[in-house]
């Protein structure tokens, strides 16, 4: 029998237990054990709950049951949840976890404590919820090597987007709406400010790399400036806007990402990822391109992918399950400014001549629109870029890249 | 360090050569090991090739090899290919394939030979070529009741049908192009009739059954008669079609699987899987939907997720790999004629009022033709929509199911 214990019994963590519990000959049979959970760690009681006997108050109870072999730690932040975490690890127990803030911090000195003490740290649900994204990379797509991924990571932004985008609305009057829906938070800047999608994108660049990529460092903007007006210039070219988080490894050893919303051809397959959806494109040198898709948030498919992480580590009881590399060395991030790439600018309608002029070669999208004009330019360096722009002055309403 | 030999050096066994040397460092990172290809078993002599030396024509030097651990059979056929891998995992060797039609017809018995001897048996290439599928099935959605899996599972159909959709071409002349570029075999049968297709849901079916589901039970129905006037309602109705795969666990612990041509909403991520790319969409329990989408072949791209599997392997020698459930007990497959679903019905245009008549509360589609009318039906089971139609006779010039 595996016994598992559960750290924190919020959305995410009851979840766990009814995953368990619902699916549970599936889950034992894939654990090769029948799987139990005995303890539920939370500050709360919680009289009535079905699972009310097992919630307990005291973290050494389960850091010193030797009968518990992994945890998850589905507590969130990077305080208690390190921890824990570390003095489970070090006690030989595989921890699995969906708090992308806690494996974008310390995941590398984590998988370092996990591989030496031989048992697991994994965060398959940190990344995209429910989709199977951190295992195929890690652990399918051994046989490449990894050149660029390009995602849509962050449930709120794609919901946001996609609505506007069906509705023409504005970004204001959407937001508000998906609040009242529950699909944004009443604080959403963590989500509409890309940081967010910023951790998970260092989670993924840290595997592509085998290097620590700090997210702190990671160029980040955010979908609050994105207009109704900039999607009718989408749409009149064929295209649509997606907070895009990117991550590159370039030739001379760098990697070079970003999160930052962009103009997707209608065409893509990252086109077609709406609503709470996310989509996770990846480039390996063999294999060309390859997307997973699915919902990347949400109480029972984030808990299925802790789940599945906790029936990898009861298969390798004794051993560690890690095959990613994630070294704590700093990968180095290449400079976003002399980035290459084309694009969007809308400008009042009085600087016509004035784009051609500066941006020669430029494409105008005729949305029949009379307030603004819009332009792809050519491909230029974003500091090119930069330096071009500032001629428009406040005539400069958005400027969007192109993916 | 693991020494693997390769059966068959066609275009995938020559992949999977380049793919282990020139992607060494990754690939023996992941395995824990380097690895070498030691062996090339071939009827054929490759002077010139630069593994000529590697290249054998006894399989019996490989198989009493006690330094070959993993074997990649990319032979193709259900021949000497199950004469092979049988007596390869009787010894303990694990073996690693892209043969789906071995797969499809063995994989049952060959899984079972492999757990009792403590190897492997792994077929990630033979559904999907390079996209992980079948690792992410059995290895990732481990928490997951898999209840319905939609495929588009063959590059060939995929890209015919996406090449009549965007050129308004008929069927002909688009197979005659495509066999042309390469992209259709000369004998194109296995491909256009769905059989390829049917293979790979086959093995999909088995996996989300744990029991055998036989490929040659499940109804199999090709794209040749669909035709570019189809495509004109398709595009009318704000949709495409595709050669879709399904397989649904049904309540009854029978399973509905088939392999027919459907009408795809443009909305769904599937209608964005184009040319000779691939789809999956997995619906599992707890997670709602997933999607894997990449190349669905090519020399490199399957030869990729071969190697996968090798590193797999490799990192449990001595212990099977292998999580799948996959009796050798043959599932209950669902009676086709019983299940329900909406119709597209493309008819003489004379036929208008019986088909008001006939099929009550259908909804014509408006595509701008003269020549005929279109329609879909409510739903209804596959038996009651033979029924009524029969009723056109000669006036019903295609019928194609929704997805």
């Amino acid at each position: 029998m595996i016994k598992v214990a559960v750290l924190g019994y919020g959305t995410v963590g009851s979840g766990v237990v009814e995953v368990i519990e619902s699916n549970n000959a599936e889950v034992s049979v894939k654990a090769g054990e029948e799987m139990h959970v005995k303890y539920i760690l939370d500050l709360r009681d919680f009289p009535g709950d079905p699972y009310e006997d097992r919630v307990i108050h005291d973290f050494n109870v389960i850091l010193n049951d030797a009968e518990v072999s992994v945890v998850c730690e589905v507590m969130g932040g990077v305080g208690a949840a390190y921890q824990f975490t570390r003095q489970l690890l070090e006690a030989g127990k595989s921890v699995c976890t969906s708090n992308k803030e806690l494996v974008a911090k310390h995941g590398a000195e984590l998988l370092e404590i996990a591989r030496n003490k031989k048992c697991s740290y994994m965060f398959e649900a940190s990344v995209g919820g429910g989709i199977p994204v951190i295992r195929p990379i890690t652990k399918a797509l051994t046989a490449e090597r990894i050149e660029k991924i390009t995602a849509i990571l962050n449930g709120t932004t794609n919901y946001i987007l996609s609505k506007m985008e069906k509705e023409a609305a504005d970004y204001g009057d959407t937001l508000k709406k998906a609040q009242e829906l529950g699909y944004a938070e009443r604080n959403p800047e963590a989500d509409v400010e890309g940081y967010d999608a910023c951790r998970k994108v260092a989670i993924l660049s840290s595997l592509m790399m085998g290097k620590n990529v700090d997210s702190e460092k990671i160029y980040t903007e955010g979908i609050s400036k994105i207009s109704a007006a900039d999607f009718e210039y989408a749409k009149a070219a064929g295209m649509t806007i997606k907070l895009l988080a990117t991550s590159e490894a370039l030739e001379d050893g760098s990697v070079l990402a970003m999160v930052a919303p962009a103009f997707v051809s209608g065409e893509h397959p990252l086109a077609v990822v709406n609503d709470v959806f996310n989509g996770v494109f990846v480039r390996g040198n063999m294999l060309g391109d390859v997307m997973f898709y699915g919902r990347g948030a949400g109480k029972l498919p984030t808990a299925s992918a802790v789940v599945s992480d906790v029936i990898d580590c009861a298969r390798h009881i004794g051993r560690s399950s890690i095959i990613c590399i994630w070294d704590r060395e700093e990968a180095k991030l290449a400079d976003v400014a002399e980035s290459r790439k084309r694009f969007f600018v809308r400008a009042k309608a009085s600087a016509g001549e004035k784009a051609a002029e500066i941006f020669q070669g430029c494409s105008f999208v005729d949305a029949g629109r009379t307030e603004d004009i819009g332009f792809f330019t050519e491909e230029m360096s974003e500091k090119s870029f930069e330096e071009k722009s500032s001629a428009f002055g406040e005539a400069l309403l958005s400027r969007i890249r192109l993916a």
